[in-house]
């Protein structure tokens, strides 16, 4: 039984705005008005909802509820589509009674078609028919577009005997990368944070786990983070407890980041890409995002083959500085290139139980320095090419 | 009858270096010396043969002779690999009566196993006995290594009377972007061109082809043109007539980068991308990079699906300026997306038979200034899977 914080309730129609026969129009409520933060893409085309959450975030209010549909995007929708995102949300304020500005909206599907408005407001009506303090897992499937399974995750602590609670849900698969590309994330917390700390909270989170994932470079005009707070548990975070929640808001995110990149469209594996020894994260980064990137590489992975070659290609494209004598590559900890030279020697039969494992642990250490940085990343496969030449997105 | 410059000579065997029944090793000797120009890889990690090119050419004395052999890249091989590379051209430099010093190596092909010495010797001594004028195809076919078709293109001019010729070969197939990718380009010419000059025209003419052209992003460490001028037409470029030579081997350049794209792994597509109304080149170099490296597009464009949505999400992460109310995309010149929203009304139907095409233009307007930049790209297709999961490189 999943431990949902309190005061939050959930409802998930069937819109028909893209898909037959499957729920894609899901309301998250809170009784009472939550804190609400933000990590919005940062893509120039902004879909309609996107720019209505921002306006609506910055008002500063307590936020009632998050409206989310998938299969139509509603981006590059112009001033029709800002109007239809406001309405849709002045129709759900109606059913459920708070004010349009008190939801945050949030859409993820095909771009460019305008909402079939008269099938979206039908759909409204009968959410509130549907209202549920536990139908968390409804929720994470109405949200899914090219998913394989359902994304949720969370954590709970007793802090001097009171609880509080956090439950992230998610859905995102391909078009996956540095700045939360085609990634929905919704997280939800009773904890009582100002709002402030709560922002700064999901930002430092947000880096930490939706930005260091990478499935194809792509990212999208849709990408949202959306976190409520509610207080309803009671436990106001402060100097003494604001590391563990911290924490648990980290690790949700990171689960959720995780599944993600496990769900990466037509993925079998999922990399774990390190650089240690660098001169800066910053360096660190543009090593682990060129070989994260690279095409090459992640077919290589997909072919189970360990080569270094194309890992040190890539790593000498980034921006990062060292010393090709000095660069060693490791996977599972094996060293198959060290101090600037193959190990060779059979060295490949070695590797191969690890390589054939779906998660696989890859580690270039620059020694350069003493920053790190990890990224999560997928192979490059025939079924992302199959997806991805398919759908029409 | 390809008209092949005066004074080149051309030298092909089998040399067992990872083909069986392959000619995989070639020279291409010039009786007079010649001017030598070239841009190689920028990529951190160098192979010994680029090691050692940037070295003799930095001598600034003239060139006798190319060696160049595909199957092994002898690339992150260490100080042995430099010297095993200085032996190959030692030998070479003995058969064909040059000191080492006037010979430049190259080589593709697998990376981090040293050269096998015996083999490399055995074959340098059998080139010798296979030098022909005439047989620069041989050369184009040995360089190969996932190519699918050998690449020359070639220009001749008669200027006041006299007559000047540039040939140029290549071969690159994957790992092909920016800074020139697991590509080997070669350019010939009998003009007689002032050193400085002629590195002039090579790196421009680098720039205006081979650096426009994107596979998949990944860029290599054995990636090089090298050129040489030998003066045998007697034809002196100055003021009067260097526009003329500039333009044959820009055009050379061209043709080759084209056919590299169009031999893309596992390609079946050539779109070549123009931003127009940019602020600055630069930005509209990001535009066309970004839409021309990204996936989610190549595979659209794989599966004929005019999917503007994933080109305006491309673009909105460049780092070009711009208003999404102002921008248009055209395929074929007829536009599918217009002052940021799309056209709509069956308008795929309308660019159906273009996008069917092998050949394909697309073309962004940012509306934005008066700035281009164009690149040519292939689409991402099952093959490159294949070709890239099955390929030790």
């Amino acid at each position: 039984m999943i431990p949902i914080p309190h005061g939050y309730f959930f409802a998930t129609v069937e819109a028909g705005l893209k898909y037959a026969h499957r729920k894609d129009l899901t309301f998250i409520g809170s009784d009472k008005g939550a804190v609400a933060a933000g990590v919005l893409t940062t893509n120039r085309f902004q879909a309609a909802p996107v720019i209505v959450a921002r306006e609506y975030l910055n008002n500063n209010t307590l936020i009632h509820g998050l409206l989310i549909n998938s299969g139509q995007a509603n981006a590059c929708t112009g001033n029709i589509g800002i109007e239809n995102c406001r309405q849709t949300l002045i129709w759900a304020g109606e059913h459920f009674g708070f004010s349009e500005q008190k939801i945050l909206p949030a859409s993820t599907g095909v771009i460019g078609d305008h909402l079939p408005m008269t099938s979206f407001q039908n759909a409204v009506s009968r959410l509130t028919q549907q209202t549920d303090q536990k139908a968390l897992l409804n929720t994470a499937r109405a949200i899914m577009t090219t998913d394989t399974f359902p994304k949720i995750a969370w954590r709970q602590k007793h802090i001097n005997g009171q609880e509080i609670r956090v439950v992230g849900l998610a859905k995102g698969a391909g078009m996956i990368c540095p700045q939360m590309a085609t990634m929905l994330a919704f997280i939800l917390t009773d904890a009582d944070v100002d709002r402030k700390i709560w922002q700064k909270i999901i930002e430092d989170s947000a880096d930490k786990s939706f930005n260091r994932i990478s499935v194809d470079g792509d990212t999208s005009t849709n990408d949202c983070l959306l976190a409520l707070a509610n207080a309803k548990s009671g436990v106001q975070i402060g100097a003494s407890n604001r590391h563990i929640f911290e924490t648990m808001v980290q690790e949700v995110c990171q689960d959720l980041a995780a599944m993600i990149v496990q769900d990466a469209e037509g993925g079998t594996k999922v990399v774990s890409i390190s650089i240690i020894g660098a001169k800066s994260q910053e360096q660190a980064e543009s090593a682990a995002r060129c070989i994260g990137h690279s095409p090459l590489v992640k077919t290589a992975f997909f072919g189970e083959d360990p080569n270094w070659g194309r890992i040190v290609a890539a790593l000498g494209r980034s921006s990062a500085e060292f010393e090709p004598e000095q660069v060693s590559v490791f996977i599972a900890g094996i060293p198959l290139f060290l101090n600037g030279e193959p190990v060779g020697d059979g060295i490949e039969q070695i590797i191969k139980p690890y390589i054939q494992k779906k998660d696989i642990a890859l580690t270039i250490d620059l020694n350069h320095g003493f920053h790190e940085y990890s990224l999560l990343t997928s192979d490059l496969t025939y079924d992302y090419i199959r997806i991805n030449a398919d759908y029409t997105s």
